[in-house]
């Protein structure tokens, strides 16, 4: 039986830029005892080399330990899917801290905040003796897409909806001024009643290569299609959000 | 005829906590040639402090401005009188950086997100001619309240709502497994029908007074409101925020 840390803690390190991570992310990479770091984010290399300059700038003297993604089953039905590679990372967490030996705070580099979309939070609950969990926030694609366009994310006391690709083509568009869709790999804005839609999209914000298109749906749609699957093409992965709002009301 | 500044910058400087801040906005302090400081946030000292607090932190050399915030007429109508307080406020930062006469980009330190919940992108867009706006994303207090209870904001593939404290009253509860409901004065939880809901609750995020309850919400709703009711007499002021969640589905 593989004993867990006692304390783990989850850094949000924001979306891709090197300067989104808080001076409370900064500290707690400092602090820690241990860092551990997935080998590779699904063929994501740009990401695993963000990752590793975040850490080697905080000047931390943590001991770096890596761990491998195990495989999804796609015979699985997803719930199920999910729930199994959750404790297959939970075991690799544990099997790769027993060999390290290290006794003191164990830290994660969470893409984005910890909060949102992200699975860190689930797998820690799977380890036993279940651990003391801090989580530190960080900047989530939402508020990087916002900064990047200048716009707000609200209107005036209006709601928000944040949904994914897929509850948007299952439930269709929510009511509403503003939904923030993550998660889709299918342009599914496309399927969408464009009438009066105003679309804020963006990939790779944060980053170096950060895009931004907007505009009326119906007229920007098809360039946004296009310029996704070109980016695509040219850097291997892709990581693209987007803003509609009702412009009539 | 007041010129208005080239370059503003709208910085996110979290809810409450010092280290909220991020490296980017950290060093937007540092480069700016103004700060643009409201004399006082209504009668909440504490929040000037934490302002004051972060630009000493940071080192930077830009001249800091005062301005105070004009008061708000309760004869108007919601709209029309949030309409005219932008108006005001965009002229008294234009009168106060025309008698700082400093060239250069001005900042602006904006609490949590500049995207959520927040004027100052709008009044920015009173200006004239109008500037060019840079906006540096910092922690809001959702996340703060995530990170505070350790839960995530989204169930697997949920859709999460962010509302208001007043559209809660004229809306009802929205659908889906997950409500965030920020700028509520009036404990409106209270007013739910609390069936299987639970409630996450949090005041004062990420400062040293911060307080969390969190339990179903037919069992903690007294306890939230007689707490929020003695830490506001105590403090003289309170803000808070909480998440819904079906915990039926
Ligand atoms: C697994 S979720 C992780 C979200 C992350 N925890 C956050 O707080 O933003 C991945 C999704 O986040 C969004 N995303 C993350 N980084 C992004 C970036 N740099 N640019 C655009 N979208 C991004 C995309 O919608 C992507 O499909
Ligand atoms: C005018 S809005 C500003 C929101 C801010 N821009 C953000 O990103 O969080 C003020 C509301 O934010 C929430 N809030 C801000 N700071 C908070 C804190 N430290 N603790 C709890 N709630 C907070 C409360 O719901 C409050 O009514």
């Amino acid at each position: 039986m593989i004993r867990a840390p006692k304390d783990i803690w989850l850094i949000g390190i924001g979306t891709g830029s090197l300067s989104h991570i808080t001076l409370e992310g900064v500290a707690a990479l400092r602090d820690a005892a241990l860092i551990l770091v997935p080998r590779k984010g699904a063929g994501k290399d740009d990401l695993a080399e963000v990752r590793h300059q975040i850490i080697a700038a905080s000047e931390t003297r943590a001991k770096v330990v890596h761990f491998d993604y195990p495989e999804r089953d796609p015979a699985l039905p997803y719930q199920e899917r999910v729930a199994l590679w959750h404790d297959e990372i939970a075991n690799r967490w544990a099997a790769a801290l027993d060999t390290a030996q290290v006794e003191g705070p164990v830290a994660l580099l969470v893409w984005g905040d910890p909060s949102l979309y992200d699975s860190t939070l689930r797998i820690a609950a799977r380890l036993t003796p279940e651990p003391n969990v801090r989580v530190i926030p960080g900047i989530t694609a939402i508020q990087a897409l916002t900064a990047a366009h200048a716009i707000p994310l609200n209107t005036v006391n209006g709601a928000v909806h944040v949904t994914t690709g897929r509850r948007l083509r299952t439930h269709g568009l929510p009511q509403g001024d503003t939904t923030v869709v993550m998660l889709d790999g299918e342009c599914t804005f496309k399927d969408l009643p464009p009438d009066g839609l105003h679309i804020w999209w963006g990939a790779y914000l944060g980053t170096r290569n950060q895009i931004l298109i907007h505009g009326l749906l119906d007229e920007v749609c098809d360039e946004i299609i296009q310029t996704r699957s070109d980016a695509r093409a040219q850097y291997g992965w892709i990581m693209d959000s987007y803003l509609l709002r009702r412009t009539s009301r």
